[in-house]
């Protein structure tokens, strides 16, 4: 088990900056061979304490977990970098609130997975909330309906969005993965997955000054991120304190930790996508969008 | 039911030739709206046909399948293109030959998904040949040893590709969507999606031959696709007459066109993904394997 947890590290792999992505850019003609990924930072740390059974102490965990979104978080990714730089189009906002209302639409489904999978009311009513924040109830329009303000802000219409007409198939891809990690995998790890949330209140608020200081058109759209500034540090903290009392010997936190770095790839594998798909080479797949010159 | 195929045929919209596509580059700055998808060739045909409930013949329904195939099997996407042509590097045509290993290995588990799913003695014993034909017996080492031996003639280790250790996440996301398809839709569709078969020997003709052309050092490791220049078609075959018989209504024909355009549609994002990260920009996520000049 700690040889496996090791292993998906290592499949998982090292990681870079976007900066030094441009500078490895891919020449198209030149002879070239494929080497071991380089394994690197946390990866290292991981492979390096591969007979290393102990168990990480709960500000060791936190670490683990936070040197992976330092690592592999897709707040480094360069569709971000451009939007937080002014450098996005409308059309560009409009594909991103359209590809990204798929993945929000089933944050609920993928804890209604959560919950239908622990027997535990106590558990069930603390995670239950994160249906509620998306859902809504009486008091509160919820997550979905704000993140369709959002796509209403960039000039889309809520019909279209809500159909997921014309969205990227890779975007599915990578969306209906996080069901299957939820579906699949142990509920200590389908827990884990969720701990994106450790970093996205960073990424919120930047993203919020960034918006409105570009895009201030979008500025009657941001209610979502206000929303989520206080429930996603509430979230991670309890989905931390799951993760550490539940994961009861090294190899089940390095199986936490990879579903993490798994969950980051989602994330990022869909920003991939938007930039081929929009931005360079600009190839929309057959079916998918298409931004016009207005 | 009639409705609803028609709106997923409408969501999976029209598509275009790579050149067009190349011709539609969007350029970074200027200001853009998102229009809803075109919706061409096929789908125009099926969208136009709401009210027709008729069932298509099956020489109709065959011409229905071959229609999606022209408009977005994988044959047309720029990575192969560039293949054809010579253009690729070595180090991209061992990521091609990695990353396609991990499809390869799921071909087999997919199709036994499918046994599962069918109590009927008769077809198990013919859809069985295909998870003969990918695992091999006594007579025959199988298409997955075949693939890793196209691999190793690329210069990979087997032991590396068999790992899966540095494949892009949105291999595995697209791949898994495959078996997601299998499991989840009705056997009907699970049968459907395999229908990629009714186009891929023209392919693999044209591919055989211009990788002796262009890459002659690759000749030893073509065997995968000597094999399934004869296996292919008689799937192929199978599946068709399947589909015609077992599909009673044209919303169940259409449920079957379209899962086939799903299944196209995950070839076509493994290769987008491919040409992200290794062609243009050139950008490989963490983790992945990178090419190094030789």
């Amino acid at each position: 088990m700690a040889v496996r947890s090791v292993e998906r590290a290592k499949a998982a792999g090292g990681g870079s900056r976007p900066a030094e992505r441009v500078a490895q850019r891919v020449e198209d003609q030149s002879p070239k061979r494929v080497s071991e990924p380089a394994v690197e930072g946390v990866t290292e740390t991981l492979a390096t304490t591969e007979n290393d059974t102990r168990l990480l102490s709960f500000d060791e965990l936190r670490a683990a977990l936070r040197a992976v979104g330092e690592e592999r978080y897709h707040h480094k990714h360069p569709f971000h970098l451009m939007m937080h730089e002014g450098r996005l189009s409308r059309g560009q906002l409009q594909v991103w609130a359209l590809n990204r209302y798929y993945y929000q639409s089933i944050i609920p489904i993928k804890d209604s997975i959560i919950l239908s999978r622990r027997p535990d009311p106590v558990f069930r009513r603390a995670w239950r909330k994160r249906v509620v924040d998306h859902d809504g109830d009486t008091t509160s329009e919820g997550g979905i309906k704000r993140w369709l303000k959002l796509a209403e802000a960039t000039g889309l219409n809520a019909n279209q969005v809500r159909s997921g007409r014309g969205i990227l198939p890779a975007t599915r891809f990578a969306v209906n993965e996080y069901l299957n990690i939820v579906r699949n995998r142990s509920l200590l790890e389908a827990v884990a997955s969720s701990l994106t949330e450790l970093f996205s209140r960073d990424l919120i608020s930047l993203r919020m000054e960034k918006l409105r200081q570009h895009y201030p058109w979008l500025a009657g759209g941001l209610d979502y991120f206000e929303a989520r500034l206080t429930q996603a540090p509430e979230d991670a903290k309890f989905a931390v304190n799951y993760v550490h009392d539940h994961a009861k010997t090294r190899a089940e936190q390095e199986l936490a930790i990879q579903a993490l770095r798994d969950k980051c790839d989602i994330l990022w594998a869909q920003l991939d996508a938007l930039y081929f798909a929009y931005v360079q080479p600009g190839w929309p797949p057959p079916g998918a969008f298409r931004i016009e010159a207005s």
